[in-house]
């Protein structure tokens, strides 16, 4: 982070890095109160007090093989190769597989300027609708990293965690809820057959959980009692 | 938004839905003075000033199809499928095709209540590397709406904007620097075929942009001159 100024940005960075798992926060000549007041913010990330200072950005990524600027463009004629964030975050992950890559993010009211976008080797936009609005620094940080942390894979996982009710939960509250609709009278005995199938197809399409099978169980078993009483 | 009680908050989620192209902001039992104060801050998103004030959940969710509650975990057992951003946004993006969608974030310092999360058909969660560690609202809206704006077809795009040099540009590159090279000394008359092929595969590994081109060879006209001057 090139000259940052806004302590809570600098905290909203550091916590992002510590959310997505990026250890090594550089700051280059930092607004030295908003650097003081974010290290010693209550709750300051431990990333925070690790961050190291540097007076230059070519100290600062002296030992990186890939350095890459964010910029939000439309403001001035770049001399950098420039690339979405989606397309930029391969690349990145690419050569972070062999050394390591500096992500530079400039101050909140200019950006990187000319002599500090001249250490990248190409720049990242991140893809907003209206390339005129600003970004919140702490938003910016938060979905570089993310995207870099985001599992390709994940895109088409299934959640794990809920289990459906087995056939025969499935099946024993269909037959529950079919005897109480007859018993209600919804039931047309000419059109029964259909009707029934109908429900049984209803019912599969609710995929019913579980741990819920039970409950719907015992409601129904009060329901019918109570349609059986009735009549 | 459901209870949020920072303005800066509010500000930072009203910019990222700008950001990303989502106009309709509806807030529940906002924090009034919080929520006054985000109006009427310079540079308010005009998306903040139209945004609709709601009592409950389930007036402001009224007219969605499909309700997904945003959650750290962790804290409580959940009711509900959990799923990562990555699949989650997916399944957004196909129900939004054709009705409505309500996106819930909670409160900063207690997320969703067990009755707001009632209201929702799936959780989705950011994929953090500790659950444990809190996200700024701010981020963590952001981070939702960007990954449902995310163009997967970018991933593998091409940068358009900088053009490379031409090969008569870069051939005329390599035959001045091959003359350099010849007159420095730096080739060896019995392997000269094999340098100068090598040097004509680097200069096109360098992968030259057109603006470059007439810059490199006014500096190897002028290193070409001297180096013939000095034999």
């Amino acid at each position: 982070m090139v000259s940052t100024r806004n302590p809570l940005n600098i905290g909203a960075a550091a916590r992002a890095m510590a959310n997505f798992g990026f250890p090594n926060l550089r700051v280059v000549a930092p607004y030295d109160v908003a650097f003081r007041e974010a290290r010693s913010a209550v709750g300051a990330a431990p990333l925070l007090q690790s961050a190291v200072e540097f007076a230059t950005v070519a100290e600062a990524v002296g030992d990186c093989h890939l350095v890459v600027g964010t910029t939000s463009v439309g403001h001035r004629g770049l001399q950098h190769p420039l690339r979405r964030l989606e397309h930029g975050a391969r690349l990145i992950l690419r050569s972070l597989q062999k050394a390591p890559v500096a992500l530079l993010f400039g101050s909140e009211k200019f950006g990187l300027s000319n002599e500090e976008l001249s250490h990248c080797h190409w720049l990242m936009r991140i893809p907003t609708v209206d390339a005129g609005l600003s970004m919140n620094l702490g938003q910016a940080v938060a979905l570089c990293l993310y995207e870099l942390a985001r599992d390709p894979k994940a895109v088409t996982a299934r959640p794990g965690k809920i289990h459906s009710a087995t056939a025969g939960e499935t099946e024993q509250i269909t037959s529950m809820l079919w005897e109480t609709l007859q018993h209600s009278g919804y039931v047309n005995p000419v059109t029964a057959a259909s009707t029934e199938e109908k429900v049984r197809r209803l019912v599969r399409r609710l995929e019913i959980a579980g741990r819920d099978a039970p409950v719907l169980m015992g409601m129904l078993r009060q329901i019918l009692w109570k349609v059986k009483d009735s009549n």
